[in-house]
């Protein structure tokens, strides 16, 4: 359950009829399970409406602030649609670097002067802890589009939902994540989610990149199944969602070790002969080279469609914090 | 009274029911204390909607075209919630440096081609007397967002209709200004405005940033009691509006002598134990240090709502220049 | 008659009405004389619209993606203001280069996500041909905005429908293109529009930048009567439409030879005393020195109306694609 309420003005009634009112979205560890199925089903209503007709007048009059202290395309492009798409408006502050903030204003004081304006803050910031501090200036309700190496919970949501859109049903589930389980805080988050619903995860990664302990203790103490893999093979035919993420050349000491890892990060259409016919493959996107093109057509390829059920989840989000859902 | 009017359009009777229409607004100077009140009423009634509906349709199917030759991320979405919330829609265009003006176009050139999409240009550019240039050049209005050292017309009209929304009367205030008084285009344009209310004004300044003579000049040529000072403790008690600028390092010498001055001239809570229990602190944002966040929770602490008042101004500017007030 | 129909869900009867709907629009080689006679038609249609009504919700509830990868603001803002204009919404991607492209991103995989949130793409590339590739990736209509040295086919689609806005008929007119003929992609794109009306044409412009043999060799292959001349005042009293375009300095291997050169190619109050009374004068903007501002009153002068027909093509051509028109 979400634990402040900025607008208290609804009746009690009201309320509970509306218990993400006024609220922030600052973490994934906000969520329940029944917070989640709410979330899961307040998505897919807007998915019917956006299939059914396109937009429709749910904000209408409402003002969103797209605050983006670093770029975003994917994210703040998704944010503005899913507000554009109830009705709504969407003032984009992407210069961040040139303004204010440049001659000193503090992040309080950004939110501040911003929340004059809006309805709702959406904020992107390179530094842990960010969103927490704009969500405490704030009066109004804030959600966290990432905060540096901290949380990115519409992703993690978004990626939940899409598990429960395409699979019907969450419990019980074999996810393996694959690639950079280190520095992804995609896959950390999601797994946390995924904690909720009894899944068994499978970690495949190479040495250095290995999903961080304290991750791993977390979901242990919850009685979750966990294994870690070097290679793709044994695991795929029992996987109900391959999550890839990409290998960066960065992480790596040198040219030649990383050369020598990455190939066994890459899914083909080939490697996906050994999975199920009735699984999905997710990405967070972009995606560079760790899963082929050639495997783009295959029915089992949700990374686009992931991204298309992030807008429904971003609207479920926003209407849900103004007290429309 | 405005000076010219751009689209002559409107029967004489409306042209008397709207007197504003068609006209750009360009300086402080266009405005009698008639229009002033005129300005603060319409404000006053758009606060009024925004508190009860949000947003409401009265420039549905206006576009406004933002036109930022420098960023000022609080000032060009000041102008875009205002227009948003009026039901119209907003063009921005931030990266004039990238665009044809790098091409050598000239800014008459860029105002008419501009005009063929938009119904009203906000413009933001560094070098004085661009807006006029921009106004001549255009057939539809055009508002003065700053023009370098020039002016900011919409900023005075928004301290001034914060200080008649705060404190009710506009008539025999003290207003004591404090900090730059020499860049500081805000206070310039602020006491011009507040000399058509036979307010007494204090200037309480560095020695090297004092306000300049010409401005004392012609304020006492109004008849205007002025006087300059040090420090603020004498002048606070008595003070009905304390104007608070920044002071900054680079105005000075040398961080000897900036530091050795700049603590005179920052306000706390301690300090503002000794100003009336009714009066109130204003800011034009972005502060840095000069006033402490110890003071923020203080009702008399007016400068978030001096920014919410922004946007009720511009509101009121955009509405009457689209002959809709 | 374009060629491939992306959103198939029309009965055949409303395929008929709406010849357009789901298609890309990527070069000019797409329209036939009917097929211009259709655009010209629903241009002029919104144009009417627009004089009458400002704005209209033809496309309420769609939403564009502005797809920039080198910045244009006179093209992106006009595709801006055509969707506002008819009710829909823009969600402007302007900062390409330090989103998900820098990290790698395909071009169609950044196609693939932003259909997800929108209903239409409009794309500005540096890269010949990536409009077509865009087009390909997209299942929503893809607008080409100008893909480097290719096409930018709504330019000249407004340049013809600029012609018959300004001159009711098309057939059998002189054009006199003039400057820069040989990298101006406005002019070839142009030229080929108006070989479907049996124009007579005249290229004057310096040796170095005439027009291309190719384009030349196309058109005499359809009938067309073309002449190249060095100098503007033998043909400029049979002119009917002067479309002047800029000689730009970077084009001549020395100062000496572009000073020598370049006055032969401005057109100013003086060298239009030897036109017709009713003819135009048309540029595709910006404009530094090549047509003098002391020409800007002449009714003759068109480039800012030219602006306008633009907003009332990229209506239209929006309308089509969406199946609205």
């Amino acid at each position: 359950m979400p634990t402040s309420a900025k607008n208290p003005h609804l009746p009690f009634g009201d309320q509970r009829m509306a218990p993400w009112y006024g609220k922030d979205i600052i973490s994934v560890k906000q969520f329940s399970r029944s917070d989640l199925e709410y979330v899961f089903a307040v998505a897919h209503e807007m998915r019917v409406m956006v299939e059914r007709v396109g937009t429709f007048d749910l904000l209408k009059g409402k003002i969103l602030a797209n605050l983006f202290y670093e770029p975003s395309t994917r994210t703040s492009s998704s944010f503005a649609a899913a507000m554009e798409r109830l009705g709504g408006s969407v003032i984009s502050i992407n210069e961040v670097r040139y303004s204010s903030v440049a001659k000193g204003e503090s992040l309080p004081d950004t939110i501040r002067t911003l929340e004059c304006y809006a309805d709702v803050i959406v904020i992107r910031h390179p530094e842990l802890g960010s969103a927490a501090i704009a969500a405490q200036a704030a009066h109004k309700p804030v959600i966290n589009a990432g905060d540096g190496v901290g949380e990115h919970p519409t992703q993690a949501l978004l990626d939940a939902f899409t598990i429960h859109e395409e699979l019907v049903q969450m419990d019980d589930l074999t996810v393996t994540m694959l690639g950079d389980l280190k520095y992804g805080r995609t896959v950390h988050s999601l797994s946390r989610l995924l904690s909720l619903y009894n899944a068994k995860l499978n970690y495949v990664s190479p040495e250095i990149l290995r999903m961080p302990p304290e991750i791993i203790a977390e979901l242990e103490a919850k009685g979750i199944r966990q294994a870690e893999h070097n290679a793709l093979d044994k695991v795929l035919p029992e996987t109900d969602v391959l999550y890839v993420t990409r290998v960066q050349r960065e992480r790596f000491e040198s040219e030649e070790v990383y050369n020598s890892v990455k190939g066994a990060f890459v899914v083909d259409k080939n490697i996906m002969a050994g999975a199920k016919k009735k699984m999905i493959v997710m990405h967070p996107l972009p995606r560079v080279a760790e899963i082929n093109v050639d495997f783009d057509d295959d029915p089992r390829a949700a990374y686009f469609r992931q991204m298309e059920f992030g807008l429904y989840v971003r609207m479920a989000l926003l209407a849900m914090v103004l007290g429309k859902a």
